[in-house]
Formats: structure tokens, C-alpha cells, sequence
């Protein structure tokens, strides 16, 4: 879920200051037309890591936008005449009108992961919270808001160095208190937490926005950008008349050229001696595992998704060699069939969940919702916004009925990729592999990638974690594969 | 919510022989469409009360319409294959493709039900499956699902006799067995937990349809004639091209002419020296009620509505005389201001949401969403569709809080009105009160019915129930008001 937003992310000073005032400019004209149309208010969360920069946002907004009319709200616990009320009615007293901009710092989530943190609430308690948390935010984006819920992370490294960083500084010593280190002490925990909430709040409607919160100035641009693509995005379809409804914000844009994916070193060393070693090894391991007693009552799930030819159904075979051809069932998806598209899009996939003591091996999966659907516009852009939190549902359906879901992102670089295109059309016997369309895919590497990067940071969590392989040399991705079921199987078995 | 089921509808054999035939006709027509289209599937999900029908109307249901284009799937407990695969599994395999109709008898809220009935789990886990579920059928009706959701009743008594004339009859003793009596036993928790649930997963897009199981005819023809609605609605909007998605079937036809309002005797009887006394007798325990210690750990809301006339002001007034002037407030509701209207539609109650010792008295509501602005066109289908939720979410954190909501339908007869109009019109002092408009509402008094009648069976719950007052006399509609608060203040501070 943070995976993106640990990667590191700056902006050069010069480029900044060259990029703001256009910026700015814009963020003014898009405020003017929110105002004057009166169509839509937007409301705005402010959540996050302490230090990662949430004040420093809300400043800088009122700094670049028409202060009056944005009404930035911050709460702390409660006054006695709130707490007498029900838990949502100071939220609802602090609602923007259509036409305003309000920014909500300490909102209805800020209490309810605290309470978690420190235990005051149960899992279940926490979780009805954010079932009536969902409903109301429904309710929200149904009756038009426009709805922007920005999460500020920091790496616990991170935090850490800012807090010192603060502490350093004679003017900004006083920001730094003890219960900052307290809380930091808790991080792991809060961490966890939030990741939890944000996962169970993270609807199509009302996706949660993930801001690498270390570079102030790449976190203002990031802020800026998103929040100026939003308001074009409703006030446009508005000017077209169309029903301007339960439109959700747009992704984070790309700022930079980091990301999950060409942050990776996709050629890694690993010679043939030391690949049959490493292969023998781990194929030993996972074949004891999956004949163990312990895995009886579990079972095991494998997604494989990756670029054409980036050596997914080699990583498969490598791993059906060490399993008992009566456990396992390989899964090949392509485009689905008339049965299947009578069907809700999820359901080709559930169809073959595996009972107990069983493997299935997905070669591609319900993940091409959002990639090939998303980029090739097989689907609208609500359907494939709301996948995020449906596949997410369904692993942890499978999650709570025991299985381990284990999930590979096979990444090859685009030289790589033309390499293995060319070999394959001079042997003949693998001519077929290559179609015009595996061609056609290449030119769209940018979106696909930009598609692979939201799917990681939406849909991997603690649970279900998304395993990036570097996979231009076969031979180490294939064995980055089989380590990692064997080290996830036997941490699930243990 | 079962309010209106338990009226005692019944449909005579000569009114159903005349009726059937042309509805079976009908059904069998829109089958046909519905195949033909294969734009979307029909989810039925059966349940409710033991007795009260369910599995009559599947057989029906099955002879009325193709069976070949119907699958009928009923679910016991879970076989092996079945308990080793997430709860969802066996559902999401009894899905029926576009263009067919799957009838679910014994879904994913039987086992949900029966667990909570028997204790096997807790309120919160029950929450955490309710909200499950709701995001499942949020889904299914975002894939195009037409989703019905049945509810057969059955009152407590009707119950007990359904089960004793099976028994008494031989050729149907062997459908009751010791079970059947048991749980009959706890009919009461099951009443309560269904309720629940009931009211949890009512959505705008998949709301409950409740059936008085008690008449063979009038239950069948009821469900038959909603299937044929929803069908229809469904077909004709994809035939006019309209994005098919989230319709909701159509809230229960109405039959006969027996309804929640009309089964009232709204003229009561009760003399002025009665009254007199009585008046006096109950605002004295309210003024005792709301100046008792255990009455500042809590708060009153108080709701009127009811048609124009009716004697809403009146009864308001003998209320507030027996307050201290500094505890209560009354908010008269009235078209929404500019700064209202600027807002979502519960912004303006949750103003006046009252803190601890203090009364809120509206004067009309909320429930105008569902009245006026449902007869008047002033909102759509969807947006009071899905009020009736979230006016329960509301009331349900206003009660969480520790208010106690009392709700109140004053309902006067048409000539009742009439009278009160022109004695209205003659006194000078008064005339104001009569617009062009009131009497334009009396105009669609049938239409208003209906939301009145849906209103209640869609909000009246345990905690916060509506009481319909029979008004026709005002100083009977004046004590039963006052008697009602007493004792539901009683009730709450003992």
C-alpha cells in the first residue's frame, strides 16, 4: 500500500520554482469556476504520519487558492458539547457548500485509528466504525461532494530523521514534543492500522490518495497537480452536462520518472551451477511443505502476472516440477468466454478456489480488470476503480478461509522484452507465442506501467503482498519465485 | 418494518382465478424478454419466517414461468467441499448467467440469521458479515444483477396457527417436526435479529421486500405481480437505451385496498372533561420526566408529521407547556434555504441535533425526503430510494448517543380535512394557513398514502418506532401524543 510512496521521490528547486506559478494559476481558475458554477463542494481529508508534512499542506493551499473560500476545519478531541452529540456531528457542522473548499485536518479518521493504536477499541469495534465511516462517505459522494482523501506517508527512517530534523532547528524545536516520540515508538503499530483502514475505505467512489510526504516540495507539486486534476475533471463533465455524480478523484499522477517499477534493477546475476543448486534446493522445500500435515487444513493461491514473455509459465513450471499432479490445477486466463461474461466479472476466478490441502496457480488473474481492461478501455473507468476494493475483498475471503495467496509482478525491461520477441519468431516452434498484439502492447508500455504501479500500491497489503521480480535473467526471477512461496508457506504453517 | 405484513391481506379465489391467468401470461412474456436481451440476471433471494410460504412460492414461481430458464438452488449447511472454501463460494457457484433467473432459497442470510439466533455469534461479528454482504450485493447490482430480496412474515400467532394447521392436516403432518416447534420457541429473537438484518442491508439499490405470508393468493400474487414490475421496469429502461445499472426493483405493489392508514379508526373518541384531566395528568409526568436527573445523561428528539391540517402545531404546543423553556427547541421544516439546499438533504436536521437534557421538536423532517419530496418529483427514484437508510443510519447514531426518537403520523380523514380547511378559510385569523397548494396535495392523497405506508414499513424499527396517531380528534391525537412520550421517556430512564 506505501510501496510507492517509499520509493523516495524530489523535486529540484529550480524545478519547482519553475512549475508553481503556472500551478497556481491554474488552481485559482479551477476555484473561480468551482464558485461559480455552485455544482459541487469538495471536501478534502488530511490524514498521515506526524511529520509528514499535513500542516505545512493546509498552509500551503490557503497559500495558493482564495483563503476565503476554503474553510479549513482542525479537530482535536472533542469539546463537551461534541462529545454529547453523536460521533459524526461536529464533521457534519464542518461540511463545505456547494461552490467551497473545505479541508478537514483531524477528521472522522483520525479518532478512529487512534482509539485502535492504543487499543481502546477491538478489531471488530474498529471495523464497524469503518463500515458506518463508508456508508457516510457514500452517502457524500451520492449527493455530489467531490471527495479527496489524501494519506501523508513517512518510512519509519523517515519520520524518524524528520523529527530530528525539526528538533535541530532552533526555530522549529518547539513543534517537537515528547508525545511525538511516543508515538513514533508506536509507529509499526500505527502503520499497521492505518493500513487496514485505509484498505476497508479505499472505495471506487473515494479511493484513498497515498503522498510521499519526505520532499515538501515534491509533496506540494503532487498535492497541487492531484487536487487541480480533480476539480478540471468534475467542472469539465459538468460544462458537457454530464451527470456529474459519483466521479471519483483521479489516481496520483506521475509526477516524476520513479516509480515501483523502474526503481527495480531487472538484471540480476545468477549463473546456471548456482541456478541448478538454488532450484534443487527450494523445489526440495516446497514439495516437503505441500505433502506436510500442517498444510491439510490450508491451501494455496499463486497469481502470476507480468509483460508478455517475461517468463511466466517458466516460473510455473518450475514450481508444478516439486508439486503432486493431484494437488495442483494451473489456470491459464485469457479473454473470457460467453459463460463467463454472463457472469460478474469475478466469477471465472471463484470458481476455482481451492479446497483444502490444494494448490491453483493463476496464470494471469482477476488482476487484468486493472490492467488490460483499465489501459485497453475494455471496461469504464468506474468498473475498474471499483475492482481495487472488490479483488481485495475476495483475497481476504480466501485469506480468512486459510489460504495463502502468494502474487508475482514478472518485470522485464523493454530491450529485454524485443530480445525475447525476436528469438521467439526465429524458432519456430514458439513463433505462435507472438501475436500483432503483443506488438501493439509494447507501444502502450507507459500506461501499463502506470496501471502495474496503482495495482501494487492498492492491492498489496500485509496479507496478500505483491512480490516484484526482476526477471531479465530467467534464471534468477525463477528462483526469486520459488524462495518466495517456500518463505511465505512456511511463515503461514509455522 | 413487518407493520404493514401484518395487516391480514387477503385475496379472494374468485378476485385470484380472475387474475392469474393473465399474469402468468405476462410473466412468461417478460421471461421470454429477458432471455432474449440476456443484458442481465435475476437474483431472487428467498427467506423469512418458517410457514410463511417460501417454499410454495419457488414452486410457483417454477410453474408459472419456463423452469428450463430458472435455477432454483436451495442451501443447507455446507458440505465438506463447501466448509473448506470461504463462506461465499457456494453463492457465488449459484449465480445465474444473463438472461436467466436464480432463485435463492436458504442464501448467505440464513446461515447469518440462524448464527446470531443461536448465539453462535456476536453482535459485532454479525455487523462485520452484514457489512460483508452488503458490499457483495453492492457488487452484484454494479454488474448489472437485478437483485430481489424476499421476506415472507409471518406474526407470531399467524405462526403458531400455520404450523397447527399443517399439523392437523395429513396429508402435510410430516412437513412439521420438533424442530419447527422449536424454533418457534424463539420466534421472539429471531423477530429481533431479522429485523436487524433487515434493516442493515435495506439499500437504496437492493432493498428488502417484505410479504404477509399469511394468505396463499394475496402472497402469491404479490410476489408474482413485483417480479413482473421489476422485470419490466428493468427491460423497458435497456429497450429505451438507458444504462441498465443500479435500478432497484420496484417497492411492493399494493393489491388491495387494506393499507397501514386505512386499517386506522381515525375518529377516537374522547370527551373535553377527559381530556381535561388527562392533559394534565401526562404533562406533569413529562415535566417530571425531563427535569429528572437521569433525563441529563440523555436527549429527546422529537418527530411530527402528517398531512396539512392535522393537528401537528396543537399537539406540539401541549408538549412544549410542560417544558422549561431554556431545554427544548422546535424547528419547523419547510422548503430548505439557499444555504440548505447548498448541502446534503441531513444537513440541516444534524444543525439541531440536541446535546445531553435538551429536546429537539421538528415540526415535519428528514422523512420529507421520502413524503413530499418522493410525491412531488422534487428529488429521483434513487435519491429517496436510498434515504430510507440513511435516515436509519441517522436515527441509529442519534440513539447510540442516548436520544430517545419518537416519531409521530398524525393521520385525519379527507373529509376531516376538508372541515378543517373551510373552518380555516371563514376565520380571518387563521386563513393564512391555507394555500392553493394544500389544496393541491389533497389531489394525490393516494400517492401520498403509499409513501407514508412504505415510510413506516421501511423506519419503524424497535428503537425508534413510528406511532400513528389517529387524529381525527384532536384531543384524542393530543393525549396519545403526550401518553406516547411519557412512556417511552419511562421506558428509556428506568
Amino acid at each position: 500500500m506505501f510501496e510507492s510512496a517509499e520509493l523516495g521521490h524530489k523535486t529540484d528547486k529550480a524545478e519547482y520554482e519553475a512549475l508553481v506559478p503556472t500551478l497556481r494559476a491554474q488552481l485559482l481558475d479551477a476555484q473561480f469556476d468551482l464558485r461559480e458554477l455552485k455544482q459541487f463542494a469538495v471536501v478534502v481529508l488530511i490524514n498521515g504520519i506526524d511529520g509528514a508534512g499535513k500542516g505545512e499542506t493546509v498552509n500551503l493551499l490557503n497559500e495558493w487558492m482564495d483563503p476565503r473560500h476554503i474553510e479549513t476545519w482542525a479537530f482535536d478531541a472533542p469539546s463537551a458539547e461534541e462529545a454529547e452529540r453523536p460521533f459524526m456531528w461536529r464533521f457534519w457542522r464542518a461540511l463545505p457548500p456547494k461552490g467551497k473548499i473545505g479541508i478537514l485536518f483531524g477528521n472522522w479518521y483520525s479518532e478512529t485509528i487512534h482509539a485502535r493504536v492504543h487499543r481502546i477499541t477491538k478489531r471488530a469495534e474498529l471495523d464497524q466504525r469503518l463500515d458506518a465511516i463508508n456508508r457516510f462517505e457514500a452517502m457524500l459522494v451520492r449527493e455530489g461532494v467531490l471527495l479527496i482523501k489524501w494519506w501523508f506517508h513517512l518510512s519509519k527512517a523517515g519520520q524518524k530523521a524528520r523529527l530530528k530534523a525539526l528538533e535541530k532547528n532552533p526555530k522549529t524545536r518547539w513543534r517537537v514534543t515528547e508525545r511525538d516520540w511516543k508515538y513514533y515508538a508506536l509507529y509499526d503499530r500505527y502503520r499497521e492500522t492505518a493500513e487496514h483502514v485505509l484498505r476497508h475505505t479505499s472505495t471506487g467512489d473515494a479511493p484513498w490518495l497515498i503522498v510521499d510526504g519526505s520532499d515538501e516540495r515534491f509533496r506540494s507539486l503532487l498535492v497541487g497537480r492531484t487536487l487541480l486534476e480533480a476539480l478540471r475533471k468534475r467542472i469539465e463533465s459538468i460544462n458537457k452536462g454530464w451527470a456529474p455524480r459519483q466521479m471519483a478523484a483521479p489516481l496520483t499522477p506521475s509526477l516524476d520518472n520513479l516509480n515501483l517499477l523502474n526503481s527495480l534493477v531487472l538484471r540480476q546475476e545468477l549463473g546456471k551451477k548456482d541456478y541448478n543448486e538454488l532450484l534443487e534446493l527450494y523445489q526440495g522445500r516446497l514439495a516437503l511443505l505441500c505433502r506436510s500435515e500442517a498444510f491439510r487444513k490450508r491451501s494455496l493461491v499463486l497469481v502470476f502476472e507480468g509483460a508478455d514473455a517475461a517468463g511466466k509459465g517458466g516460473a510455473i513450471r518450475r514450481i508444478t516440477a516439486a508439486l503432486d499432479a493431484r494437488s495442483f490445477r494451473v489456470v491459464p486466463v485469457a479473454a473470457p468466454t460467453e459463460e463467463e461474461r454472463a457472469q460478474p466479472y469475478l466469477w471465472r476466478f471463484w470458481r476455482h478456489v481451492p479446497r483444502q490441502g490444494k494448490i491453483t496457480i493463476f496464470d494471469r488473474s482477476w488482476y487484468g480488470r486493472v490492467l488490460v481492461e483499465r489501459v485497453e478501455g475494455f471496461c469504464s473507468e468506474a468498473d475498474w476503480m471499483r475492482a481495487y476494493a472488490e479483488i481485495n475483498d475476495f483475497e481476504d475471503q480466501l485469506i480468512e478461509a486459510g489460504a495463502v495467496v502468494v502474487k508475482f509482478w514478472l518485470a522485464i525491461s523493454d530491450e529485454e522484452q524485443l530480445a525475447r520477441f525476436k528469438a521467439r519468431e526465429a524458432e519456430p516452434h514458439k513463433r505462435f507465442k507472438i501475436t500483432e498484439e503483443d506488438w501493439r502492447n509494447r507501444e502502450k508500455s507507459a500506461e501499463y506501467a502506470q496501471a502495474v504501479c496503482d495495482m501494487v500500491d492498492r492491492t498489496s497489503t500485509e496479507n496478500a503482498p505483491w512480490t516484484l521480480v526482476e526477471a531479465d535473467n530467467k534464471l534468477y526471477a525463477r528462483i526469486k519465485v520459488l524462495r518466495t512461496v517456500c518463505e511465505r508457506l512456511e511463515a503461514a504453517l509455522a
